[in-house]
């Protein structure tokens, strides 16, 4: 398959390096990815400065695209201008740290991933649960089994796949899970510091609580050592809450002209 | 109540101005908004760097604290540090441009409502489908029946309302309609320029194309000249392809060890 490889780490991250080298074994790789690192950037796309893109060499030989904007800027940039033929797939990795539960909102390889299944490709994120992982080959076989399933059974539009791995060795890895995205709650806090000059400022501190969450959430299977495969959207609808928001009085038919009720309050 | 209130165009805004105008009339408002203009950042936060707050006046009077940081990170900051007692809601607005459609995951202005519903606070986020509006006032008036109901009704955790304002006069709003995430689709491109030291650079660009909507989605509501409401959660799993993923046999049963099936390929 052709594929377009990002991240959020950038693009000198070991993470992608070790998952571009297990993927060009199999398949054609373009990387555009972040010139530094973007973490918890979520979904920011950049518009109000342009973007430059610079060649980046690894070992001697071309590597890939280092683009000063976001993951998903680099997805964007890759599939309108840069990428030709475009991708059959979009994989966004290997992230370190895990992305399951709340932090899926903040991630910005969740998001490269999101934003490729927005412009109608399919899309895989991949995430290891450790900031300083001592082996990738759990990740890489993983994002290789699902390029496989992709490749066979194809995802519909829109739709990308949320992948977590749990940082152990290869072969202690329990399996795959299919999971929904869990419950994780941060305890969290702001340190309050005086600078040099006497200025304030503050750091973003804080713990992950695990609250509970079923055998089948994202948070609970990669506490198992089971690697979490959830099926992500962009659809951020309350579906349920519609017809309880219906019953507010809010909705001042007007099939008629103005609604009184809203132009009543509001002239 | 007490209003917590921020957005994503930065405290030095026309739009927050004229919405804490409205709301100081009815409500206790404290405003923590970013310094500069944050559009599109998504839900981005800050955590590799250090967040800086200062007092920003308007008219002679204290009007609020500008946050050097994201308007997720303002939400953070004035729940975490800065607003005791702590806000019954989070509002966020009146953004510039219209919120519906994909436009949901990118705007900085809905992500400050998710960042209020995540950390357990009801949550409005309101934007005018204009980026030079003539008048606020279906806005305002729109958000203070929104906050009217959400006192009286409540609203469940985790959950925010995005509302979306036609701009035209609040006599020719139609009325307010419950709505859903509807699809926009944009037809982008990046305009390809080199600067006067001969490096090239990449402004993104396009229009927003209207595909189909039902009369209920968000998009449709707006372009017939009502004020959409559409109720937001964070979960961002596709729950329709769970059953698909499992028949994809990913998933190595362990019951008594480690998953031959993945173990087998990725020893």
């Amino acid at each position: 398959m052709r594929v377009l490889l990002t991240n959020d780490d950038g693009i000198f991250a070991k993470g992608i390096e070790a998952l571009y080298e297990a993927l060009v074994a199999e398949h054609d790789v373009v990387v555009v990815a972040p010139e530094t690192e973007q973490s918890a950037v979520g979904h920011a796309i950049t518009f109000l400065d342009p973007l430059r893109v610079k060649p980046v060499k690894r070992n001697g030989a071309f590597f890939g695209h280092a683009c000063s904007g976001t993951p998903a800027d680099c997805v964007k940039l890759a599939v309108r201008e840069l990428m030709r033929p475009l991708p059959d797939v979009v994989v966004s990795g290997i992230n370190l740290g895990a992305n399951v539960g709340i932090n899926v909102l903040y991630s910005g390889t969740v998001s490269a991933a999101t934003e490729g299944a927005i412009l109608g490709f399919p899309a895989v994120a991949v995430s290891i649960d450790s900031f300083e992982p001592s082996d990738f080959s759990a990740a890489t076989e993983a994002v290789l089994q699902i390029l496989d399933r992709i490749r066979r059974f194809g995802l519909p539009r829109g739709v990308s796949l949320n992948v977590n791995v749990p940082n152990v060795p290869a072969s202690q890895v329990r399996g795959i899970r299919v999971t929904h995205q869990g419950q994780l709650t941060y305890q969290e806090s702001y340190d309050r510091r005086v600078d040099p000059r006497n200025r304030v400022y503050y750091w973003l501190t804080g713990n992950i609580v695990e609250t509970e969450n079923s055998p089948d959430a994202d948070v609970r299977a990669l506490a198992d050592h089971y690697i979490s495969v959830t099926p992500i959207q962009h659809d951020l609808t309350h579906y349920g809450m519609l017809d309880e928001l219906k019953r507010w009085g809010l909705e001042g038919e007007a099939s008629a002209g103005p609604s009184e009720r809203f132009a009543g309050r509001a002239g």
